[in-house]
């Protein structure tokens, strides 16, 4: 099987498609967009891009090419994040840092209390910074790097799991052109947007799948990018499309909202 | 009044600040964090971070800060997101591109139409960007640049309003002890944590808004970061704290969710 995700190797993403299927081919992709497009011109088989992180939030761009292409959330991955600081010195004589930005903020509190005045080198993705590190020639270099980045560039570990947060996992989806066959244990993923601004009309909508005792595992409204204030709704649901109750209540939703099936998958949690 | 925000100089944080007071003395920090951390320490009078960006979302470093620091939101601005395209060269001779990775996103359409095999060289601001460019030797050198930071560094513009986006805006909050006074025309951030896991809480919950004709301008469920699947919910309502219909509501509430205030403020649209 060949798969697109974003490169380079040794990203969590990587990770993701490894835990997935550790024999596809990968074809790393600089861009979220450019995975969708591979997929959607059957230049690969499936695709593998972030969803939503638990620091950081939902990833914007994975939303948006969902609806852009059409195209469908097959399953979900969840990967934990841990980043480990690697380095040339030891940690108090460490001078400068390489890191990606979102990274670097994801560790923010091990760096302000270990790290004092260190210079910050940012890089375009967690694999460059272990790479940047492999070649530096002067000492006191370091960088935020993740296992797989570790063990490939054969870096020397300084401290193990510095994010700031144990409970850092990213949740990565597999993009297809189809949505998955029903296993009685699925989640659905929706986008809604009003017909019309009216109020209580999200009330309305909650109801149609309490009343159907459809549990809701996220929910979010996120800017149309039409005016400011106009709102578009991303929700998960317990349950596949094809479930009876869920085609109920989006048939109900269906007469104020137009629904976007984001993709029906296995639930990994 | 001495106002912390992130730097360095030719920010979009840089342009909320001048917005909200261009007189101010202003105090760049590295993180959002050390922006929190120097009003609660009296080191300024106030504090300008950014909220959420009309494309990539939430900023979730801003609401775990709100949280952990207990300060409030007193003013929303709305800054727009414009991104340029200054270079040393034409277009078409462009060789390389300095950029911060999240803008360097928002023109992902641009830059895969109009510069085609140009290397990508992350930076960890705009303004770093503009000062890169500003000090290139070398012919071909392009970075991404918004307004304030052109301007600054007195560089050539080869495109304007390169943001994929016609409507990309970034909401910053101004941060301090207390909660804004009424006008009347008011904006309430609350988060929102349940006592208990329990079906149709969520209804529940914006019934009660719903009934009192409150509006509901956001709603995001963020993971709580204990196990997966444990949700916090971000609500923006119409009103003020102080507001009869808001407190009722928010006191019913009560009685199944832990609520913190993030800040009562008047609405900018």
């Amino acid at each position: 099987m060949r798969i697109a995700t974003l490169g380079p190797e040794g990203t969590f993403s990587h990770e993701a498609v490894l835990k997935y299927d550790n024999e596809a081919e990968i074809i790393f992709k600089y861009t979220i967009w450019d995975v969708f497009d591979a997929v959607k011109n059957n230049e690969v088989d499936k695709g593998i891009v972030p969803l939503e992180n638990s620091v950081s939030g939902t990833i914007g761009l994975t939303l948006d090419s969902l609806m852009h292409f059409g195209l469908k959330i097959i399953k979900e991955i969840i990967i934990p994040v841990k980043h480990n600081l690697a380095g040339n010195s030891k940690i108090n004589e460490l001078k400068f840092l390489y890191s990606h930005p979102q990274t670097f903020a994801q560790c923010e509190k091990f760096i302000r209390d270990k790290l004092n005045e260190i210079e910050f080198i940012p890089t375009s993705s967690n694999a460059v910074s272990a790479e940047k590190l492999s070649k530096a020639k002067r000492k006191g270099a370091g960088a935020i790097v993740p296992n797989p980045a570790m063990k490939k560039y054969k870096l020397k570990c300084l401290a193990r799991d510095i994010q700031d947060n144990r409970f850092n996992v990213t949740r990565f989806a597999v993009i297809d052109m189809e949505c998955a066959k029903k296993t009685g244990n699925d989640r659905t993923s929706i986008s809604i947007y009003p017909h019309m601004d009216k109020p209580g009309l999200l009330y309305q909508l909650i109801g149609e799948f309490a009343r159907r005792k459809i549990n809701l595992t996220k929910i979010e409204s996120r800017p149309s990018k039409g005016r400011l204030g106009d709102y578009i709704f991303f929700i998960d649901l317990q349950g596949h499309k094809d479930d009876k109750e869920v085609k109920a209540a989006l048939k109900a939703i269906e007469k104020n909202f137009f629904i976007q099936i984001l993709g029906s998958y296995p639930r990994e949690y």
